[in-house]
């Protein structure tokens, strides 16, 4: 992964961001590209570098935070995502060492990466993070035929004493749209209940597949109702963009600055509970989950099919799929870079 | 539903509540019977009347709150459950004016009841409220073959300018349990993912469904994970019971406190984003959220089906389903009171 995140921020450096705005895009490419999320790992370099390069991401962004209490309000000046979002998380965190509680809206930001990047840096300072943001409109309403919230991740992390964190990321739709590329290209079924055609009915077809369903198959609501509350916290709580709002992220416009909103939160345990006492509850929960009785698969606590994934990849490297090596490597060739050598694979 | 409150207040304090238990456990109750969430209505008066009358929940607690800057810890010496979160909530609602935000974690509490009303508590006083809390395991973990969480819901309520809150009341599990008693007594199928037999296999015959599953199907590691959010907020975050430590609501112990945690957060919008913006993208996200093409149904946001529903019991009266009418009629016997007329019905 080294090899691969210096080649991220040489990239991102070439294509014109500060080096606070390198490291934090490569910092969050390389949490996804390491926990095996890869849709959000080295696969997204070349697109941070196009939209630094054609100025709809500013690379050297001049951060503003207003303080109201324990709360905080960031202007990220259409900064790349992961840099907004890292220091949005970072004074949350301060703001709850202050006041046990401490939340941050973003305005003008950018594509927001793998949200539980986040969340997890928050647990990293010993704070249980919460980080959301709306995206672009590819999941329809529960009874719903057309395009409206985007995959809206939630995600949370708490710390845990010798241990990773427990750390739950998850989009508010039934699966991720590349799922549906990948089942498109391996010419497979797509899961029941996942997607929908134009009509909003509901289809395994993946060549068929328009949109995305909210999670929760019959019980859509309350998929909906979960992307609803990311597009109320990130985007209505800033003033920003709602989904349908936001222009594509695919371009073609790469010139103007996409104004997208985000929402961050941290709790400081100790202000709640004696220390011992939450470090104690936390493993006692996870004990006794990770030795619940099993159906088939053993039981997992959210993170640690990733964690398993990140101590496997630490290893063996991080595997990257044809598509994402040949973008590399143009990358490489425009920027008069050594190209990595990453181990070869599905990514 | 203005009878079956003042009856629902008169029984209580006939059990041994003092005023404001009454009528705290009657709002939350008058709450779920006016949105149709019968579950949690007017058919939990003799759960906690005998609950009172046993000693399991203090019909005259003294509630304790200690504050840390933008937190609060509320010690609720056993009391209802409704009177300890309406409480925390207004607390919650007090410190987001301070603040810009305030969460609160409850210890020593007793059955939640309908987690939508004291989120929505927060809606009326103009702040974003979540409240949530653990609860009796009843659903297994994804992969999981044995009950494990509560239902543990996530509630949110945000105000929304000339019109009822945007209200979100949501089980983490797929259903909720009472659907599996129904769906036996009517001799139905359950729909497909929502329960399993005592292996966790998945079963939608009513009498073998043994345990609910977690919201998501397929996906059911997202409701499990959403689930086990409202474990580490509600019960490790104050130091209470995890759901599988909690004495079964349906006794035979009614002497013995359950010793439940819960947790709710307020946010002032304002602190976040001028007020006339807030109210702006709030409408405007609803226009566009009701206006959305639709499959079949119409599309409707959080809280939609549950006011419709509030306006016509408002009109035609709250149904009772015929054993809670018996079980009422026996409280008017016991405690010589004039018992109420509702409309019978389904409930």
């Amino acid at each position: 992964m080294a090899d691969l995140a210096s080649f991220a921020r040489a990239v991102l450096r070439a294509a014109g961001a500060d080096e606070e705005s390198a490291a934090a895009a490569t910092r969050a490419m390389a949490h996804a590209s390491r926990l095996g999320v890869d849709s959000h790992g080295i696969r997204l370099l070349p697109h941070y570098a196009t939209a630094i390069a054609g100025g709809r991401v500013n690379g050297r962004p001049r951060l503003r935070f207003e303080e109201d209490g324990a709360v905080a309000r960031l202007d990220a000046d259409h900064a790349q995502g992961a840099r907004a979002t890292y220091a949005a998380m970072a004074r949350a965190v301060d703001l709850a060492g202050r006041y046990g509680i401490g939340a941050v809206t973003i305005r003008n930001s950018s594509h927001f990466g793998a949200a539980g990047a986040f969340a997890l840096a928050a647990a990293e300072a010993g704070c249980i993070g919460f980080a959301t943001c709306n995206s672009d409109s590819v999941v329809r309403l529960h009874d719903g035929a057309e395009r409206f919230h985007g995959t809206n991740p939630l995600a949370v992390a708490v710390p845990v004493e010798d241990g990773r964190p427990w750390l739950l990321d998850m989009a508010t739709s039934a699966i991720p749209y590349n799922r549906v590329l990948l089942y498109r290209s391996l010419g497979m079924a797509l899961p029941a209940a996942t997607a929908s055609d134009a009509e909003g009915r509901d289809t395994t077809d993946a060549e068929r597949a328009e949109m995305l369903a909210p999670l929760g198959a019959a019980f859509g609501f309350k998929g909906a109702g979960l992307a609803g509350l990311a597009e109320i916290l990130s985007a209505v709580l800033s003033g920003m963009r709602l989904s349908h709002e936001i222009a594509p992220m695919a371009g073609p416009d790469f010139a103007r600055p996409r104004e997208m909103g985000a929402f961050v939160l941290a709790l400081r345990p100790a202000a709640f509970v004696d220390p011992g006492m939450f470090r104690a509850g936390m493993a006692r929960y996870l004990a006794a989950l990770r030795g619940s009785p099993a159906a088939a698969c053993p039981v997992m606590a959210p993170g640690d099919r990733e964690w398993a994934e990140a101590e496997r990849r630490d290893r063996d490297g991080v595997p990257v799929d044809p598509t994402t090596l040949a973008a590399l490597a143009a990358l490489a060739g425009r920027y008069a870079l050594r190209m990595p050598e990453p181990r070869p694979g599905a990514g």
